[in-house]
């Protein structure tokens, strides 16, 4: 399983408290996390936004079975071609974690087909997330709740298609709500949004958030495929006529 | 339309707070909303446990093109044949609203084949309910959240299906979360749970309130319907024979 | 109520059957059911490509109610700007009706995410389309299948996400299946696609057909709107400190 | 993994072509094929209405990760409470996969809430499955479409709540269409109901048929659990006073 873990990488290196919650980046805390929780069966690589092919030179993102996706201040400098390649992975059958802020990234904006806008407040809420799809593979261990002490709100409206599995959904001291896990289907990928993550908070330190990631990643690698091809195509006789 | 609002009425008939809120019973309030909401176009009736046939004699379910719901103590108290007629006259197109502790009635677990069992609290929380599907009908002219000052907890899990649309999801002030408006298809009726309306609270004289609720009668009554006829049936040709 | 028929009007006026079928185009045919069947409760008009804004000039979508949208062989000719704006139209609140090869025309796919491709043969097979959702407001009065003489194929895979309801599926003379029939919530805005309707048959003049589209025409205006406003909000304070 | 094929036996021992077909009886075949295709991390167990418990004396369906359910012309004779059992082993996270016209067994119309009606005909049609989503586990390995020569028609409508994730549509020489690859979650476990296998023809001798049904146990069985509880809890306190 090939995995690869892209940051924008910006935040973290202009000092602050990105810079001291993830000195090396919010990449290397998830590469990390996921090799330790995947183990020998899954090769995790790390790409960046000013890396050469902005992290995905030659074959990196044909071999991903899964990207996780980071990204805040610089959406836009990610190129549309690039946004557009991602895209096309997912449906032919790669998984997509998007995380935090990346609701707002142009693969994920693509793929739903919304504006993905929500209301928000930076104010250290107290944020807890709790279960609603208590079967799902992505909460295996997870507790009834997970509560963050301090984190950045994030609230309803959140302007996206109707997940096809709404797997968890957050309360915040302030009083809002929001669906803070959903699991959409394109193509023949998987996609999984993730709320939790913002880079003033060590979001990313939690064992418990760690899981929830891992979890995704191994819901959203596809299967033994389908031998179903996407795309259009002309039948010249039918099946009755074979 | 003709309108059913069944109410079990037992707590408002033993004195204390629901006595004081609801001297006439809920039924009474939820009906009287509804004839002011609706006009001349729909018949709206009350029916009521101690009422012969439990409030459906003759072919008062039978005329029923929506049935409002509203029971706690007494559950136990309907019959299963007219649970089971309920559900019948559900997947035969009839609307069914069904509100706070009726989770637990009788005709709605059948509908829903789970336990839809939650997590509860009465200490007044302050509730806010969150629009999460601003396009649907149940949402015509409603705010994005409606604030309840003080109101019994439901909270997640609350073990139903997944629903065919999620409409609303609450906060409570000790930080809970549910799903608090769900839309389900059985057959070819329509059901809708809505969870305000605790009977110690004077939830159902707020008017937002009742212009959700008259607003979901109006979703789950049926239109002209579809000509299918929902049954075995054996069909001696195939259609290419025809 | 606005509704808006727009049409691509390219193949009708090049002679042969569109033509012998559709003299005046495809959108008058569909403008005329329209106005017959919703009355003087409605202002329909038609719009096609090589009108001033195509079709959109002035506040024409701005106005809009519901568009319904028919394109073949010049999806490429409307422009990237306008495509957007109906999406955009389309986030807050407009209803979008997409008929038959428009499954691959701009404003379909951006709200898709998908490449909405699928299979296809153009050799007259009988097509049968079955109700399987018959509570749904699109399928009043419609019978339990619809049959159509001779009609293009459209099959699966079709490349769309899980739609929100799932209303008509066809079957072909030659063995292939087709989700037909597909509804969509995005933003606060509804989307039906119903694959019927090749040029070179008389489906449109089909009176099972066009009251599908009339129901999917009613279905997809708006309500009273919700008062949820979309797009990117700052909380300066929580719910609970208000 | 601990597998459990339940059949009702009835028709395989009365002679016939369902003798010819499956002496030992249907669930000796589909216990073989998921021995074979499993291997060893799965004991697959077999058990039939006429034993002790009706096949579930002691601690079977407590210990089941899935049960397979094929049932025909015996359901009546399954007792309510073997049926409530199963129910609320599915709730409680074990998976369920329900074969042909087990459609109607009790176990599975309580889980669903509907009638599970549906339109059918005895007559040889050739029937054509089709993935409509190929990203699909149960689609692992699985052609565009299989192939059936002969089969029973199951046809639309079919009275079920709309599927959670819709997997397979089959059409029918006849020209039906039916939706007959369906999942469902429920409380935390899983169900797939699979419309193929009609005792008169020898449709669980087919390796595809056997890889479907193999791919859907892997799906059903339950991963590491969710830690939630299902059940009325009380909360004597909110999280924030904790």
């Amino acid at each position: 399983m090939n995995i690869v873990v892209w940051n924008e990488y910006v935040q973290e290196r202009e000092g602050g408290v990105p810079a001291e919650l993830y000195p090396d980046g919010i990449h290397i805390v998830i590469a990390d996390c996921l090799r330790a929780a995947l183990g020998a069966s899954a090769l995790v690589r790390t790409a960046t936004l000013d890396e050469p092919g902005h992290g995905f030179s030659d074959s990196v993102l044909d071999e991903a079975d899964v990207v996780v996706w980071w990204g805040h201040v610089a959406h836009d400098q990610v190129p549309d071609e690039l946004a557009q390649r991602v895209q096309q992975r997912v449906l032919e059958g790669m998984g997509l974690v998007v995380l935090h802020s990346a609701h707002l990234s142009k693969p994920f904006l693509r793929l739903m087909g919304t504006s993905c806008s929500l209301r928000w407040r930076e104010a250290g809420d107290r944020e807890l997330i709790w279960t609603v799809s208590p079967g799902h593979p992505i909460t295996a261990g997870i507790p009834a709740v997970i509560p963050l002490e301090a984190h950045e709100m994030y609230g309803e409206f959140f302007d996206i298609p109707a997940p096809d599995e709404l797997v968890f959904v957050s309360s915040f001291s302030g009083g809002e709500v929001f669906r803070s896990g959903c699991c959409f289907r394109r193509g023949k990928g998987k996609v999984f949004y993730f709320s939790p993550g913002h880079e003033t908070y060590p979001i990313y330190h939690d064992p418990v958030i760690q899981r929830v990631i891992a979890n995704a990643v191994g819901w959203a690698r596809a299967d033994t495929p389908s031998e179903v091809v996407i795309g259009i195509q002309e039948s010249e006789t039918g099946w009755f006529d074979q």
